[in-house]
């Protein structure tokens, strides 16, 4: 099986966590078996694996999550880059030639289309591989699925299908509705449209060269940023009239609120807090060393981080955005290929990092021209490579001399970055 | 005027803004009239300066309060320093040898005791004074203040006075009533204990000489160890015929838990926090360089310092302690004469604190042989005081070939000290 995932949305709904770099897919809270925490983006891998172990995953997604990416899974997934977000429909036709090129699939081989953050168990990747295998034999261009609504949302759009078996034939898409008439499509068997689908990628190779001119994904990729903004249920899905629906009775859930996130969470811990035992339904996520206690309260989520902290009653999670709007975000916490950065201080005269090294991985260190900066190892063994290499130790200060400084992980390694101003 | 202020009670009820180190009296939370914080040491000290500019201010505390209060006062009071803690009787007796060997106050004159960390207002200190002359002019050996109770309080001795006139002998002392008894007290014009009494500094060095074998402060202080534990009340008060209670009708308050403190609070926000229009009845104290957001949270305190975060319903802060027990406490937030450490990490492997050295001041460094350390200039100019002066500015690291350093500010100098494990 072929499958794109889907990887977007940064932003500040699950805030301190959540931040104009690492999207909620990327936040480590779901315990998996081991009694470690997983990103939804390791737990779906996961998922994915356990259906499809030969499966080829490709990670549409821009330039600024590769690095989290590479980080949270290695190199066991392909990444298509978008040079610049473009809405779903350039995302889908570069991840589309990315696969159909780069990673060499066979143009009559069928893809799967999806977001990567939905929470569900292990029968929607059962499902995935259905609707995989009719996109494979059916007559239709597109076969999508359509999940079973359990209450009337109006987040998302509407599919109504033309009879009420499994797969049928699509009869009309509905825009985002209110509830009163959600709950009307609910009872002529309407489906959410939750943005899945499979295709051939012949097909939408064609669609494709219909809508933009381009001769190779180099090409296609370099010309990326003239392309217009338009989404793909837009461009392809409303325009197609071979299409079909397969309805999904399965659990599947957009995690895309404190509220709903903590529902799911299997401690009402995560880190150093404890509550007292008149605490009721309270969630504390403490991403920092230094301890949480909670006295008497309820019906709350806690959530400290490097960038901030939120107390939230759960009912109102959904309007955390407005608050944060003026609230200067230069993220505290940054997962790189090669490990992360934690910004512990950061004020006009100085700014302390804490920069960590995976053993085995290497990391460029640029020089600032308008700091001074030093670099001092905190724990681990390393290695500067510059023209001879050196090993270093804790204590050890490194000198930059020159405009970039290689850093390998001997072991894993800690250093402080300290940035102070130079003198004017 | 002769004010001893008995500065005690290291302790956690106002976590994570006391700690084992910081009282609740240094935490700087009362805007005073520039629009800054002072803590309720400052306030007092201010409060008595403006009833009374040339009072003799002798503070008796523990050796670790010493660099607090010079740190907020500088050196504008005496301090009588308790090599250990003995009780309320030997800190007395030590400070009243103090001021009157090392302050050279005469014997003759009076001095009046009080708590440092009452909450109240400039009657008090009238009433300080006129408790003072009554010391001076009675033939009472002791004259204590007596507060009108607001509530049949169960925390507070009680003294039953003779008449009700403002000034009458004391009929009896009572311990600690449960709240039927107190609501009786109170009938018959019972008045609170709140251990502030004046006396001839003559009578207490009487006292002191029948109880303690000493010849001079040096001698007495060498010697506190060898004390027993008693407190005045025992000691003298309850013993003693000729003694006279002045009554106080003003307000007078003990702020010791978190409730009862966010309630002189001026400003419901002290630091960087926004609060949603749903919160109801929230302080939020926060002295973290990070955002707080708080949405829909009612009738509760948030305190986030660099010891932890605290998050009680205001009916429940008098039962914080329990949940602090096992908290593990190294505090990391210290004040000094010379300024303030401020641990921002610290774990196995490393620890990193910044040191902000005021304007003018000196700090010595000691050398750790179990650590490798360095100290960074972050900020500021200074000078190294070794065998040869050395100006430092921010990006300088500064050398330790000795086993101490000797650093002084020249301008407000802010150092970071990493601190790693050395080699086994």
């Amino acid at each position: 099986m072929n499958i794109i995932l889907l990887s977007g949305g940064s932003g500040k709904r699950l805030w301190p966590l959540s931040n104009d770099i690492r999207s909620k897919q990327f936040i480590k809270i779901f315990k998996n078996k081991n009694g470690t925490y997983e990103s939804m983006l390791q737990r779906i891998y996961n998922q994915i694996r356990k259906i499809d172990n030969n499966a080829t995953i490709t990670i549409a997604t821009s330039n600024m999550q590769v690095n989290q990416i590479r980080n949270q899974l290695n190199n066991s997934v392909g990444i298509s880059i978008e040079p610049e977000r473009r809405d779903t429909f350039p995302a889908i036709v570069l991840a589309t030639v990315y696969l159909n090129e780069i990673m060499k699939v066979d143009k009559n081989e069928t893809v799967v289309v999806c977001p990567v953050d939905p929470y569900v168990d292990d029968d929607y990747f059962i499902a995935l591989k259905e609707l995989n295998n009719l996109a494979s034999v059916s007559d239709s261009n597109l076969v999508l699925m359509g999940i079973k609504p359990t209450y009337p949302s109006e987040k998302f759009g509407y599919i109504i299908p033309s009879t009420n078996s499994t797969v049928s034939k699509v009869k009309e898409f509905k825009e985002k509705p209110n509830k009163e008439v959600a709950e009307e499509y609910i009872k002529n068997n309407a489906l959410w449209n939750g943005g899945v689908f499979a295709y051939k990628i012949d097909y939408l190779l064609k669609k494709a060269h219909e809508l933009i001119e381009f001769n190779s994904y180099q090409d296609l990729y370099e010309k990326y940023h003239t392309i217009g903004k338009i989404s793909f249920d837009y461009a392809v899905v409303e325009k197609e009239p071979k299409i079909d629906v397969m309805r999904f009775n399965g659990s599947w859930e957009d995690l895309g609120t404190w509220k709903a996130l903590t529902e799911k969470l299997e401690d009402n811990i995560i880190g150093n807090a404890r509550l007292s035992e008149t605490c009721q339904n309270v969630n504390v996520i403490n991403e920092l060393d230094i301890p949480v206690v909670c006295v008497g309260l309820k019906n709350s989520i806690v959530s400290l981080s490097l960038d901030g902290l939120l107390i939230s009653n759960k009912e109102e999670t959904d309007s955390i955005k407005k608050y944060l709007e003026d609230i200067g975000n230069e993220p505290r916490y940054i997962e790189y290929e090669w490990g992360n950065e934690k910004t512990i201080s950061n004020n006009k005269n100085s700014r302390i990092v804490k920069l960590s090294i995976n053993k085995g991985k290497e990391m460029v260190y640029y020089r600032q021209n308008e700091f001074n900066d030093s670099l001092i190892v905190l724990s681990g063994i390393g290695q500067v490579l510059n023209d001879v290499d050196q090993e270093i130790h804790p204590s050890d200060i490194i000198k930059i001399n020159v405009d970039n400084v290689k850093i390998k992980a001997i072991d894993n390694l800690e250093l402080l970055l300290v940035r102070t101003k130079k003198k004017e």
